[in-house]
C-alpha cells in the first residue's frame, strides 16, 4: 500500500486527496445532526453539495438555510474552509502542528496543489497563507457581524451570519444562508463593498498577498522587495477583467435591466456582478434577468476564473494573459513574448495553450452531453457549465432541476475546475519515458 | 503606388486581392443582365452574396433560382470557380498564359494563399491544381447532367443543372439552383454519392491530390513516390471526422429524426450531413429539424472545416490534429510530438495554437455581437457563426432574416474564414524588427 502511494505522481496524489476529501464531506453532510428535522435528501444531492463545497463553487441543488441545522452550517463552513484554502495547505499545517518533518514528496504535493514553481520556502508560504486567510476572515466576520446586529434579533445570529458570509466570501464559496444570495443587499453598498474586498483578497492569488506583505514590510529597509512577473501579470489581468466586466455589463444592460435604475444602482449592480465572476459566485441580482449578450460575457469571465494559487477555479488569469500576449507577439511576427521587461519561458506558453484547449474541449463536450439529458436552452447550459468549471457558482436557476446525469456532469466539472486542468491532464503523465528516441522533424501546412 | 504595393507583406497582398475580387463580384452581380426581370436587391444583399460566393460559403440571403437569370447563374459559377480554386491559382494561370515570368514576390503570394511551405515547383503545382479541378468538375458535370436528362425537359437545362451542381460541389460552394439544396434528392443515393465524392475531392487538399497522382504515376517505376506528413495527417483527420460525424449524428438522432426512418435512409442522412460539414454546405435535410446536441456537434465540425490548401475554410484539419496530438503528448509528459514516425516542428505547434485561439475568440465575439443585434436563440447563432467561419454554408434558416449589422458580421466571418486565420492575424506582422533585444526569462504560475 505504501509502495503504491509512493509510486503516484503529485497530480495523482492531489486528485486522490481531493477525492477523499469529497468522501469525508459526503459522510459529514449525511449526519442527521447536520440537517434540520424532517429533511431528507438523495445521495446525488449530498454528493453535489459536498463537491460544490470542497471546490468552493457554490452551485446549490438544495436551499442551504432550509436544509442545514446550525451544526450543519458549521460543518459546511469547515468544508468551505478546507476546500478553499486547499487541502494541502491544511495538511501542511497539521504536519507542522504534529511536529513532523516535511519531506520532499510532501513539498512536491503542495507545489502541485498551489501550482508553485519553486519548492524552497513552501512550508513557510503555507503557514503564511493560513494566517493571512484566517485574519482576513475574522476581520470580515467582525465588520459584517457588527453591521448585522441591526438586522438580526440576537447577537449570536448576527455574528453567525457575519462569520458565515465572511468565510463564504473570502473562500469565494458563494454559499449563502439568506436563501437568496446577496439579493436582499442589492441596495446596501456597505455589505457589497466588504464582500467585493473579501472576494478579491481570496481570488487574487496567495503569492500576491505574500509579496504585498513583504513589500510593505521592506518599505523602510534598504533592500526593497520586488514583485514577481507572476504578481504583475495576474494582478493586471485580474483588475483588467473586473473593469472590462463592469463596463460590458453596464453597456449591454443600459437599455434593458438598467433602464429604470439610477447611475449608482447600475454601477453597483455591474461592478458587483463583474467582481463575482472572479470567482465569488454571490449575486445581488437574479442573473437570468440579464440579456443573452451579458450572459455570454459573464460565461466567458467565469470560464477564465481566478488567479492561479488562489481559492478560485477556471483556466486562471495567467493562462489567458499569456495566450493573449502570445497571440499579439505571434501576429507581429515576434519569436519571443515580452512583458514587464521579462520574457515568458516557451514551456509556459505551451502549458497555457494545453490548459486552454483542454478546458474548452471539456466544456464543449459538457454542453453537448447536457443538451442531450436536459430540457434547457443552450444559453442556460453554457452558463451553468462555465460556472461549474470556473467554480464560480452563479446560475440561471436550473441547478436544482438538473437530471441525475446532469448533476454528475456538473459535479465532474466542479471537481476538475478545482484541482485545475494541469493536474487533470497530467494524471496520465509518464515523465521521462518517451523522449529517449527521436524522429526527423517535418513541416506541415496549417490554418 | 507601385512602391506601396511592393511594401505589402504576402498576407496583406492576399487580403487586398480577395478584397478586390469581392468588389469585382459585387459589380458583376449588380449587372441587370445577371438578374431575373423585376428583381431588385439591396447593396448589403449583393455584398453578402458576393462574399458568400468568393469564399465558397454558400450562405444565401436570397433564393438563387428566383434571383438570377441564366447569365447570372453563369456569372455566379465563374465567381465560385474563382473563389474556390483560389485567386492566386487563377492569377498564376493567366500569368502563364500571357507568358509572363513568375517572380519571387508572386511565388510568395501563392505560398501564402495556399499555405504551401515550399516555394519550389509551386507554379507547376498551380497548373496541376487547375487541370485536376477542371477535369473533376467536367466528369462530375457529365455524371450528373446525364442523370438529370430524366428530370429536366431539355438537355440544355439538364446539363446546366448538372454542371452547376458539379462546380458547386467540387468547389464546396454549397449554392444550389433547385432552391432547396439537395433536399429533393434525399432518397436519391446516386446523386448523393456523386456529390460526396466531389465535395471530398475539393476539400481534401490539393497537395493530397497531387501526391496521389504522383504515387500512382510512380507505381511501376523503381523510385516510388512517398506521402508527406501533411498528406497522412490531413487525410486521416479528414476521414476520421467524417466517420465521427456520421456516428454522432446516427446516435444522437436515433430516437428523434431517425425514429421513423429505415437503416439506409438514416445512414445516408447521417453520412451526407457529416460529409457536408467538411465543407460542402449542401444538405439533404432541413438541419433545423435536428436536436441541439446534433447541431452542436455539426457546429464543431463546421468550425474545424476542411484541409488547408483546399477550397474550404475553418481552422483546418491539420490545426486540430496537431493540437490534439500535442495535448496527448503534453499530458504524457513528453517534450516532442511524434506521429507517423515524424516529429512536428515546435513552430508549427505554436502556429496551430495561434490559429485555434484566434478563431475561437473571433467566433465567441461574433456570437455575442449577434446576440445583441439578432432576435435568434444562442444555438441558432452559434450554428450560423460556425457555418460562416468554416465557409460551410449550412444554416438553421436565419440567414435571410439577419439585420444589416448581422449580415456584415457574417460577411466578415466568411471573408476571414476563406483567407484563413493565419493571413488574418499576420496582417499586422512586422517581421524581424522585434527580436533584436531580449529580456530575462521568468517562470509564471499557470492553470
Ligand atoms: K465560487
Ligand atoms: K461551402
Amino acid at each position: 500500500m505504501r509502495m503504491r502511494f509512493e509510486k503516484l505522481s503529485p497530480s495523482q496524489l492531489i486528485v486522490s486527496f481531493y477525492f477523499f476529501a469529497v468522501l469525508i464531506s459526503v459522510a459529514l453532510l449525511s449526519l442527521p445532526i447536520a440537517l434540520k428535522p424532517g429533511v431528507e435528501w438523495s445521495f446525488i444531492d449530498v454528493l453535489f453539495t459536498a463537491v460544490s463545497a470542497i471546490s468552493v463553487t457554490g452551485l446549490a441543488v438544495v436551499s442551504t438555510p432550509d436544509t442545514f441545522s446550525t451544526t450543519g452550517i458549521f460543518i459546511l463552513m469547515f468544508i468551505l474552509q478546507f476546500g478553499g484554502i486547499g487541502i494541502m495547505t491544511l495538511g501542511t499545517f497539521f504536519w507542522l502542528i504534529l511536529g513532523r518533518k516535511i519531506g520532499l514528496k510532501e513539498r512536491q504535493l503542495i507545489k502541485t496543489d498551489q501550482n508553485q514553481s519553486s519548492l524552497s520556502g513552501l512550508v513557510i508560504l503555507m503557514k503564511n497563507i493560513l494566517i493571512i486567510i484566517v485574519v482576513i476572515e475574522l476581520v470580515g466576520g467582525l465588520l459584517l457581524g457588527t453591521y448585522f446586529l441591526g438586522y438580526f434579533p440576537t447577537w449570536q445570529e448576527a455574528f453567525l451570519q457575519g462569520m458565515f458570509a465572511s468565510v463564504s466570501a473570502t473562500t469565494n464559496a458563494g454559499f449563502d444562508i439568506t436563501g437568496q444570495s446577496l439579493i436582499p443587499f442589492a441596495h446596501d453598498y456597505y455589505v457589497q463593498t466588504v464582500n467585493i474586498v473579501l472576494l478579491t483578497l481570496g481570488a487574487i492569488g496567495f503569492p500576491v498577498l505574500i509579496e504585498l506583505k513583504d513589500y510593505f514590510a521592506s518599505r523602510n529597509t534598504r533592500k526593497r522587495a520586488h514583485f514577481s512577473l507572476y504578481t504583475k501579470l495576474t494582478t493586471t489581468t485580474f483588475f483588467g477583467l473586473m473593469l472590462f466586466g463592469t463596463l460590458a455589463i453596464l453597456l449591454l444592460e443600459f437599455n434593458h435591466f438598467f433602464a429604470d435604475k439610477t447611475w449608482h444602482e447600475s454601477f453597483f449592480y455591474a461592478f458587483f456582478q463583474s467582481s463575482t465572476t472572479r470567482n465569488g459566485g454571490l449575486a445581488t441580482v437574479d442573473v437570468s434577468l440579464f440579456t443573452n449578450p451579458t450572459l455570454l460575457v459573464i460565461s466567458g469571465l467565469m470560464f477564465i476564473g481566478a488567479s492561479p494559487s488562489s481559492v478560485g477555479g477556471g483556466v486562471r488569469t495567467t493562462t489567458v494573459a499569456i495566450i493573449l500576449l502570445f497571440l499579439y507577439s505571434f501576429a507581429r511576427g515576434r519569436k519571443s513574448v515580452k512583458v514587464f521587461n521579462r520574457e515568458f519561458e516557451p514551456e509556459d506558453i505551451l502549458k497555457s495553450m494545453a490548459v486552454m484547449s483542454t478546458a474548452l474541449l471539456l466544456c464543449f463536450i459538457a454542453v453537448i452531453v447536457l443538451s442531450i439529458t436536459e430540457p434547457f436552452s443552450t444559453m442556460q447550459l453554457i452558463f451553468e457549465v462555465a460556472s461549474a468549471f470556473g467554480t464560480t457558482g452563479l446560475s440561471m436557476g436550473i441547478t436544482p432541476e438538473l437530471s441525475p446525469t446532469g448533476k454528475m456532469i456538473i459535479i465532474l466539472l466542479m471537481f476538475i475546475g478545482r484541482i485545475g486542468i494541469l493536474s487533470f491532464i497530467t494524471i496520465i503523465s509518464r515523465p521521462g519515458a518517451d523522449d529517449l528516441y527521436h524522429f526527423p522533424r517535418e513541416k506541415v501546412i496549417i490554418g
